[in-house]
Order: structure tokens, then C-alpha cells, then sequence
């Protein structure tokens, strides 16, 4: 099958994401990207998940770990008797899918398409190192699709880019980062790229400005109370940002300071494109409970507490946009209206059937 | 003369910011504090210039520093006999009040009336260590009237905040971080404070926190994307700033972030007042130019570079709200709508012509 990560920059190479070769799954250290090029190597299916709970990987990193961590445990069993062979894959994807709390449902999913291929495996009566690579291959059409279907976002976003045009980026949209400016290169269209920082893990400043800065674009860091002032004074066309979770009714879940930039965007007439799709799940804002994290976390800047003893601290992880401060929601079919998301699911609909 | 700085968190206690005894500038290492308390002692009058130009302190730290830096230049050549004071006291100054490009205006105003009292000392006969204590004197009272000055701000801003309310700051506002605090104990209302960390530096985070902390208000310190979503999640009523200028026609230049958080309160109802006076050499916007700083800051955190080489950073170290953001600006003589300042000079007359 064709890779659909030709072209794009290092960290977003799925062997720089998570990749299962000689029953080991190595996992790029994404917490100190790029102060130092390091990977994780996991040997048994626990050592896979405590690395998704430790966030070695993040965004949609964890999910191809947890795939390429069902073909570890294939690996871990394939000589072996004694088990029962459905039975511990199971327990691997229990293991897997509940390495972190918030995204346990995502990556049952995932975890679970593997079960099933093992369950049709068996049936087949393939077993050993023969399963191993029927789920290693499960785990690279996952992450290969999920690319293709970025190419497409990637492309309707670059579309809205003016020539050499400037955009502005929140935290680390992972693939579609990548497939945007793939997608301008293909275009010709040399944009400059401005990252915020995006504390307290600096994702824009580590993750995002290298993979622009590694496909070749001019990038530039700011941290994250400089987009207000920054918009105007770099005369950026663009603001755009991915999604953790979009609701039909238009509102956008997405890192905290995504909301800030696009009312500041907002007030200078400057657009704010997020890209995803709505998520059935969340048919409104009503019920979205924003994630609070570990408190310690922003009172440290690379483990070095700021602050003196007695001073708290406050983590939530995800803002919310809402609809009226989007100028659109850029999928894979096409640019929607956040007020008229209820389209694309009738538009995905059409298309699979035409398929 | 009774001090001012009674009551105020130890990094406001005049000693803590910058001190002359027995031949030595003692000033407070803000670069770190409270990741470490640490001083920096100047035997010279160029040991104090390269402190200030190492932005050992900042705020208001600097003008302290260059007034106590003149006692300790009288200092060096109490004893001697081959050096014309005057010319000896005039260079001291001029090395002090250029030690940073951006404030030297302000520098030469304190320092220069530095020279007068040298100018007056020497006409009525007096050197050596008596001139090292009027200077000494000077660089007091200038201090201590600065905190009276700020006393009175702090008293008006504290009325506006309802009973047991919630305040958000940015940056460090110095003397009137704690002259607002101290109003509140006085009015008997035990307000929490939230700080935004303020990047790269970490102002927010390391000193204006320090400050609440120390003077037993409960804070919370947020990092700089968050400020947009904190303000509705925990209520705030009121984001209040210090103002490096704020124009006649009511701009206000701030620290970086201020514009954006002044926009995220307005969008939901939520006051923001400015302390600080209109400067009169700032009629309008029209002739201010934004300083920018050394782009590497950007990129690093605690002197650790975060970025992969050949991304670049940007760093304006201000921006601008402008007067429809504000909701007053809060001074020494009371509160002005930003739209009607220039009231505020006539009422300053009218004070100073009734004392």
C-alpha cells in the first residue's frame, strides 16, 4: 500500500511515531522533541502502555502505540502453548485502551479492530508470527488511512492560504500540520508559519515549528500572549487550529489558548479555520466537561518549579471556541460552516455510498 | 519620614528591590527569585550600571537601583581630593541613566536630580560621607514617595473589587501589586488573586505570585493561554494591570498579553482597570513604537533552548489595548474613563496648587 507519509517531516514519520519491528514497539520521546532525539523502546505490552500513560507520545501518537502494541503481543505469545491466545489479546487491549482515562473509548475502538482480526485469524487458523504481522498491518492501514483522509483536510486548508500567504498555528495539530504544508509545497506556495509556544509542554515551539521547520518553511515562535498582538503586527492572513473534539452544534474543544487567539483573530477580521470532523458523539456543548490537569504542571517550565510554596495552580487543558468565532471547519469533504455541520455527516453518507 | 513599604511582601521592602550601606549596592536577583533568593552586590558605580543593563531587576527595581547607585558613586570618592565631584557625579549618572536604552529618559529625570543635590551640596560646603547620606536620602525618598504615589492607587483599585472577590493580573505590576493587596486587608476583604505566568520571563508566575503569597492572599498562577477560558471558569470580576505608558488618548502599553486578555474580559462583561497615570509626553498612539526584544528568549525556557535550529522567534515585549477595552484608568487622584484623561491633568493642577 502506498505510505501517505512521503514527504512529510521526521516526527510525523510513522516509524518516528510508534513502529513494532522485532517484537519491540519504539516510540519517539515526544515529551523532549527536539531538545533531544530519543525513542522509547517497549518490550512487552505493559511497558507499551505505561508509556502512553507517561505521555512519551501524544495527540494521535497513542493510538498507533496501542495498534502496534496488539502486534507486540501477538509477538509476546506467538511461541507459546500454553495461553489461550484470545484471551490474552484481549487483556492486551484492555491493558492498551486503558493506559489513559480520557481516551479510553477512541482507543477501544482501535484495540478492538485488532481483537477482531485475531478473532478471524483464529478462525482461520493463523497463529504465531504469521498473526503478528496480520496486526502490524491492521496497526499501518490505520495509521495510513487516517493520514490519507489528513491529505484531503490538508489540501482543502492549504486552498484558503493566499499566496505566500502567513498562518498561525495553536499547540500540535500532528498529522494535519504536516499535510497543510505538504499540501502548499504542492501548491508552490512558500507560507510562513507562526507557531504559539503553547505551555506548558511548548507542543507549538517543539512539535509544530519542527515539523515546519524540517519541511522547509519558514517558522517563527511566539509565546502565548503574543498572538493578540502578533496577528496584526505579522499581518497573518490565517489562524488556524486542530480540534480534540468539534460538537454538531459548532462548538470547538480544542488546547487551551485556541479560544483567545480566535476571539483576538476575530476582533482584526482575520479567519479562523479549525480542522476535523463533528463528532456524533457530541451532538452540543452542553455536555463537555473540560479536562483539568495535574495543577503542579504549570507552576514548572521543564521541571523547574517558578513558583515559591503556597502558590496553587490551575490546568485546564482544553478551551472551548464557539461557532460564531470560526469562519469554517475544514474536513475531509470539503469546508463547512461550524452553524451547518449536520451537512457533512448527510455528505459523508452520500459518499460512502457512491463509493 | 515613615516608610511606605510597611506591610508589603518582602520582594516590595525597599532593602529587597535595591539598597546602598557601608559602600555596597545590594539588589535583589528578580531574575530568579523565588526559584532562589539571591543578591547582587555592586562595589561600583559600573558594577550597578552592568546589573541593571543584565536586567538583574526590572519594573520599577531599576530606577531604585540607579538612585542608590549615585550614593555609592559619591561614595567612591569621599576620601579623595584629586576628583571634581561634580564632573565625577555628572558621569556616574550619565553611565547609570544609559545602562538600558529603552528607559533612558526616566533615568535621567532620578538621576538628575541626583546631580542637583550635588549641585547644592557642594555649594553649601558639603562632601564626602555627608554627601554619600543626602544622596542615600534622595534615592529614599524617591522610593518611598513612588510608594505613597502607589499607596493611593492601590487604595483606589481595591474599592472596585467586590467582597471576597477574584482578581486577574499579567505581568508584574510591582509596588502597586502589593499596594492594592494591603488596600484589600485593610477594607478587610480576603480577594483571591490569579496570575498569568507572563512569558519568557515568568514575571507572573515568580513575582507578582510571590507577592500575594507572601502578604497571605490565596493565588493561583495560570499559564498564558489560559487566561481567556480562567476569567469565565472561575469567575473572575476584575483584570487589572500596571501600564508601562498609557497615552493621553487613553492606549494603554503594557507587557505582551495584556491586549488579549483586556479583549477576553470584554468579551464577557468582565472590568478591566489599568493602574498608573496618562504620560503627557504620549498625547496619542500614533507615535509609539513597540520595543522588540532578543527573539532567542522566545525560543528558550530557564536559558533551554526548545526549538530545533532554524526556527526563529519574535518578541514584542508590549502591545496595546486601546481605551474601548478598559473599563477605567486608575490612578493616585481616583479613576478616569480612558475616553476623558486629559481630566486627570487638571485635577493633578488643581491638587498641587491646593497643597
Amino acid at each position: 500500500m502506498e505510505r501517505a507519509d512521503e514527504g512529510l517531516a521526521f516526527l510525523l514519520r510513522y516509524e518516528n511515531i510508534a513502529w513494532y519491528k522485532n517484537g519491540e514497539v519504539r516510540i519517539l520521546d515526544r515529551r523532549i522533541y527536539p531538545i533531544r532525539t530519543e525513542f522509547v523502546t517497549c518490550k512487552s505490552v505493559q511497558e507499551v502502555a505505561q508509556a502512553i500513560k507517561d505521555m512519551v507520545t501524544q495527540s494521535a501518537g497513542p493510538y498507533l502505540a496501542a495498534a502496534m502494541g496488539m502486534a507486540l503481543a501477538a509477538h509476546e505469545i506467538a511461541d507459546r502453548k500454553d495461553v489461550d491466545v484470545l484471551t490474552y489479546m484481549e487483556d492486551a487491549a484492555y491493558t492498551l485502551s486503558h493506559a489513559r482515562p480520557t481516551t479510553v473509548e477512541q482507543m477501544k475502538r482501535i484495540v478492538g479492530g485488532a481483537v477482531d482480526i485475531v478473532r478471524q485469524s483464529l478462525r482461520e487458523g493463523t497463529r504465531g508470527e504469521a498473526l503478528v504481522e496480520a496486526l502490524f498491518q491492521y496497526a499501518f492501514n490505520f495509521v495510513n488511512n487516517n493520514y490519507k483522509k489528513y491529505t484531503l483536510v490538508g489540501e482543502n486548508l492549504a486552498k484558503l492560504i493566499p499566496k505566500n500567504g502567513t498562518i498561525m498555528t495553536q499547540c500540535f495539530g500532528d498529522t494535519v500540520v504536516g499535510t497543510i504544508l505538504r499540501a502548499c509545497k504542492r501548491l508552490n506556495n512558500p507560507i510562513k508559519v507562526i507557531c504559539a509556544e503553547t505551555r506548558p509542554y511548548f507542543q507549538g515551539s517543539r512539535l509544530t515549528a519542527s515539523v515546519a521547520c524540517d519541511m522547509g518553511f519558514p517558522v517563527t515562535v511566539i509565546t502565548d500572549n503574543m498572538p493578540g498582538y502578533t496577528l496584526k503586527a505579522k499581518n497573518v492572513d490565517l489562524f488556524t487550529s486542530a480540534s480534540d473534539v468539534i460538537t454538531v452544534d459548532g462548538h470547538i474543544i480544542n488546547k487551551v489558548g485556541t479560544f483567545q487567539i480566535a476571539l483576538a483573530a476575530h476582533y482584526y477580521g482575520i479567519p479562523y479555520y479549525v480542522t476535523g470532523t463533528p463528532d456524533p458523539d457530541h451532538p452540543d456543548i452542553r455536555d463537555v466537561r473540560i479536562e483539568e490537569r495535574d495543577p503542579e504542571l504549570v507552576l514548572k517550565a521543564l521541571d523547574v518549579k517558578l513558583t515559591m510554596d503556597g502558590v496553587e495552580g490551575f490546568y485546564p487543558a482544553f478551551d472551548i471556541t464557539p461557532p460564531e468565532l470560526c469562519s469554517g471547519v475544514v474536513t475531509d469533504l470539503g469546508v463547512y460552516l461550524p452553524q451547518d455541520l449536520k451537512r457533512y455527516f448527510a455528505d459523508s453518507e452520500k459518499n460512502s455510498q457512491e463509493e
